[in-house]
């Protein structure tokens, strides 16, 4: 059972201003909350309508737990189809970059992705080829939107995104800058070494103009058909594939 | 200006039941449904709200053209933010298959795919890789869904699908068949030869039971991090890059 008071807190977090204001977010499903058991996100509550005693009994003594009906779910929820679990979750401190924590391997860098299924997508496809960083424009989404959560399936625990000043960033690494664009060199004839950072743009603009001069390495996906782009995680995956298979 | 009952009509085709009753689809925004002009889609109507005059008139005389305003706009487009123009355009017969056009080259066969924008991304990834046809299960997501259309970002008229039923397609034809599995032969190390199809299994559940016995060679995207799997349209993506960038 929850109180009206506390449908309309929970809902006021499915928008950025309040999610920013209260610093906590809303992970669905018990696959996604799951895997932030114990990674260092402090769970501040629970609602759920099935029994999920045994795993619920490893969280904190200091988890707020509340069962409710599938009607009050779905209240709450920020999904179509409401998963049987909703969690809200402490938004932790942004992250300090250390140039020295990004050395001798390959980060992500977005500038100014608009779509949360792009930028989950994105997270969930680092995850997978074990990219732990990734830097993001301050005009890029929020991570902390809950359709961004959703699509990363759980991921976000092990990928850290920090938000930043894209300009001062670059200023501060001597690492190669490999740019995603539609006139630079295959990507398939690209040495990409041991190290380096991947910049992708904006789904419509692209690279900003003022981060241009940054690309020490400009690289394309080659085209075989007529497609005018690709969507931008798509190529992200293409980028972390490449990489991989040469590493 | 149009009708209540023209919206509602148009409002109708939203829905699957609908477009199948009435044999057509809506596409969205100037920049797609300028791919249509000329594709061999036949189209019945034009909604607009900007002066298109001089890229309108390249448009067959049987074609209704209506100048509208933004809030009739809004009323009858299935976006959240409508982009200055709606077409109706006839949804053509499903393309036979003919085993010997298959022959040579590669092909995308997807087993129930259910996300519209997983679809839409696999139709424009296709698209900028020059694969030509896929073959979709009967129980895969309807490709003149809006959401569908729209991921595409213009790329359905150069892509056909057709939608039958697999397992007797795969009885018609020996083409290799790569199967998008998470414990086949690592990707990096397959070689595809100079045809095949790829066969990629529904978001949750994988390729049917039904269908892994048809695999000829199972293929994986190897995992470098801890992500539990990787998005239908990301894998279908490595693979389209995987095999043209050996070709």
């Amino acid at each position: 059972m929850i109180s009206k008071s506390q449908i309309s807190f929970i809902k006021s977090l499915h928008q950025k201003k309040f999610r920013k204001e209260h610093g906590l977010f809303i992970v669905e499903g018990l696959k996604s909350f799951s895997e932030f058991i114990g990674s260092g996100y402090e769970i501040d509550s629970v609602f759920h309508t099935e029994d999920l005693s045994p795993k619920l009994s490893k969280l904190s003594q200091n988890v707020k737990i509340y069962r409710v009906s599938t009607e009050e779910l779905s209240k709450i929820s920020a999904l179509n189809t409401p998963q049987h679990l909703l969690a809200i979750i402490k938004i932790p401190e942004n992250p300090e970059i250390k140039p020295e924590n990004l050395k001798g391997t390959f980060h992500i860098v977005i500038d100014g992705i608009q779509d949360p299924g792009n930028l989950g997508t994105i997270i969930r496809t680092a995850d997978w080829f074990g990219f732990k960083y990734i830097i993001c424009s301050q005009d890029t989404v929020e991570v902390y939107n809950p359709k961004v959560v959703q699509a990363t399936m759980g991921s976000l625990p092990r990928v850290k995104l920090i938000y930043t000043d894209l300009i001062n960033f670059f200023a501060g690494t001597d690492l190669p800058v490999f740019g995603a664009l539609l006139d630079g060199n295959s990507i398939y004839k690209t040495d990409f070494g041991n190290e380096g950072l991947i910049l992708l743009g904006n789904e419509g603009k692209g690279i900003s103009t003022g981060l241009m001069s940054k690309i020490t390495v400009p690289v394309t996906i080659p085209r075989f058909g007529k497609a005018e782009s690709l969507n931008v995680a798509v190529s992200a995956s293409i980028f972390c594939s490449e990489i991989r298979r040469n590493s």
